[in-house]
């Protein structure tokens, strides 16, 4: 057991919007534990379940000491208990943590912890009015509910893959990827929304005590997020299809490359915005001419137009190019890269990059809380902490004696 | 006013985890009325505040009868007063609405508000414990704070433009968008995670009564998603980079060509998996070949890996790849497009994809509420309104008289 970790939550006591909340995760991988992130950030008393091996993004990219930098963020705030959910010990020890939480976030396949004895019925027969929300691949029911599932195919089927391209004659490359598992992280961010939803009806005075589930599936969290994509097929038959780093609607807005081999965005496609751009990059009469004064215009000859600005663009290192923008509030920024993101003046003044000790990693950047809440901003009380971290302390406070503790932990129920 | 959306309302009253939620929208674009729509979707009495023009969703995307289809589900279940801000008899509508709402959720330019005499002092002088969320570029303070924003410029400072591209080495083409204000959407759904929130504990049975303000930012939204990439640029100095189609970490995970020329998606990333697919594309001995059988080897060797499935891919249209693989039980999926999102079981199944009648429009689809409540489902009550279709109804709930009403807006006040 980590001593440093009692020790920092000892001597930060939560706070925030959540302080007094009680939510049990049953979570691996990325969508229910990015889900209780947010809520343990926001001061929720999150108790992990995880078996005796550990989450598995523990080992997830680049180790220091065999712990994962992502890990001391992913974990933050929250207290973890290891738990051989297959033992038939375990059962008894979820059902008393659930007796005492106002939620539950999961994200086993669908029907496993039914096969546990761990089902709605069962768990709000301890916990009346239990918050569940679970997140899965396509959803609790419906001819895919037993399909295997990844993130990238959440992302696939919800509209996303097929957007994030260059149009075919630009490019033969398959589309790419965004580089994270969106798909995951929106899925758990719809998930801890559906919680709060579900935790304010349910507690409010005179509100209905539920129970509530909230059935969260990757693919629909991402349909959600389509915009008109499906409206405007359901009215047009039209299809939304990719336009590669451009809008399809509004120029220039576009990356453009620089002298040192970055790509700089610029967004300057009203009216205004243009004539003030045509003006910095020394082409002033561009605002004047009838090719480019207007944006239908300007989206009829975009090609043109974005192989004049790049030719302005090519001439300045990055920095310097969105200085000068800037400096004509003309919207631009570099395409951030961890680098930028650690150095920027806004992130650091905001507490939005912060620098923490982690015991096992030494110093490590994280992410601040999101949203930022000024009256009670909370704070990273520690970071991921270690396998069983919390085992004794949580099984103590939900009433097991220290003989009760140990001979679990000589049955191998817990760790 | 249009009497179907008063006849629709009468008829379908809300249900769902957020029945009895006043919210007051003071949106404009993508983030605030997204935040208010996931709120309206799960039940709340969303009132939007929009000026006599407008609000400019109304006319993105392809029209029918001027009408946007984008617009029937950006703002479905919400009713809409159309009021002019700048008026100076604007300013104790407001105050008036504020003073019987839950919480206000706003993206105007930071400081626009206390300039029209709408601090957070003054709302709150009306309606103690009002929660307020707002959505800005970058914050509602900071040296970026008055900086001009877009989604787009959100997206690419929060490290998400920069990962969404082909390593170098493949392609000079820029990063690619999304093809969705992916960024604004995000800041929404956090703006409604914190909303409810920050009412949980001002409204449950001993709760701090707050006041609480969530300021969400667009670049810090999608920053909280980057995973790993600050920690590990934290400890390690690396800076991830963008990986194309392909995940770094494992293989084969990619999307591949077929013959009816689409994208198909195939996750075979483990050893078990692999060896199926092996089987799958007629390749078996790939399985026991050390330079595949296990991760490493199949990452050194992705790229011929990759040219030996995608031969296999394209003899076969995408459909028919997909249900050989799904039968084998290896993830995989065609990249949806609107079309394929349409006609897809699971999302009929679910009621993700529904069939309604506009009054304006006609048929069109919406996507289904997200998250699923199984126990409290609530309902699409509505499509987007026009403009001012419930100025008169909410005033006179407001306690404002016929004639004042009529005074109002023979002022131009209202709409």
């Amino acid at each position: 057991m980590d001593t440093w970790n009692e020790a920092a939550a000892a001597a930060r006591p939560a706070e925030g919007p959540l302080a007094g909340l009680r939510i049990l995760e049953l979570g691996h991988f990325v969508a229910a534990p990015f889900a209780t992130r947010l809520l343990a950030d926001l001061g929720a008393d999150v108790v992990k379940i995880e078996p005796p091996g550990g989450d598995p993004v523990r080992q997830w990219g680049e180790q220091a000491n065999g712990r994962s930098p992502w890990w001391s963020m992913h974990a933050r705030n929250k207290r973890c208990i290891a738990l051989d959910l297959k033992h038939p010990g375990a059962r008894p020890v979820v059902l008393r943590l659930a007796s005492g939480a106002d939620a539950l976030v999961e994200n086993f396949r669908p029907g496993q912890l039914d096969k546990l004895g761990l089902s709605e019925a069962a768990l709000r027969e301890v916990r009346p009015g239990l918050v569940i929300s679970r997140i899965s691949g396509f959803g609790q029911d419906g001819p895919y509910r037993d399909r295997a599932s990844f993130g990238v195919i959440g992302e696939a089927m919800g509209g996303l893959r097929y957007l994030t391209n260059h149009p075919p004659e630009e490019t033969d490359l398959p589309p790419s990827r965004v580089g994270i598992s969106i798909g995951d992280s929106i899925a758990g961010l719809y998930a801890a929304f559906g919680v709060m939803a579900a935790l304010w009806q349910r507690d409010r005075s005179g509100g209905t005590p539920g129970p509530f589930t909230l059935d969260v599936a990757l693919t629909e969290a991402m349909l959600s997020m389509m915009e008109g994509t499906l409206p405007e097929y359901g009215v047009f038959g039209t299809i939304r299809e990719p336009q590669g780093s451009r809008i399809k609607t509004a120029a220039p807005t576009n990356a453009y490359p620089t002298r040192d081999g970055k790509w700089l965005l610029i967004a300057a496609n009203s009216d205004p915005l243009f004539r003030r751009l045509a003006r910095v990059i020394g082409r002033p009469e561009l605002a004047d001419d009838p090719d480019f004064s207007a944006n239908p215009g300007r989206l009829r000859n975009v090609a043109t137009l974005d192989a004049i600005i790049a030719d302005w663009s090519r001439g300045f290192d990055a920095a310097e190019a969105d200085r000068v923008l800037t400096e004509a509030d003309i919207p631009s920024t570099l395409c951030f890269n961890a680098a930028d993101i650690a150095a920027d003046p806004q992130y650091l003044a905001r507490g939005m990059v912060r620098e923490l000790d982690d015991p096992q990693i030494g110093r490590v950047l994280h992410a601040g809380i999101v949203p930022h809440v000024p009256e009670a901003p909370g704070s990273i009380r520690w970071t991921g902490p270690a396998i069983g971290a919390h085992t004794d302390e949580i099984l103590g406070e939900a009433g097991f004696a220290e003989a009760e503790i140990r001979s679990l932990r000589e049955e191998g129920v817990v760790r």
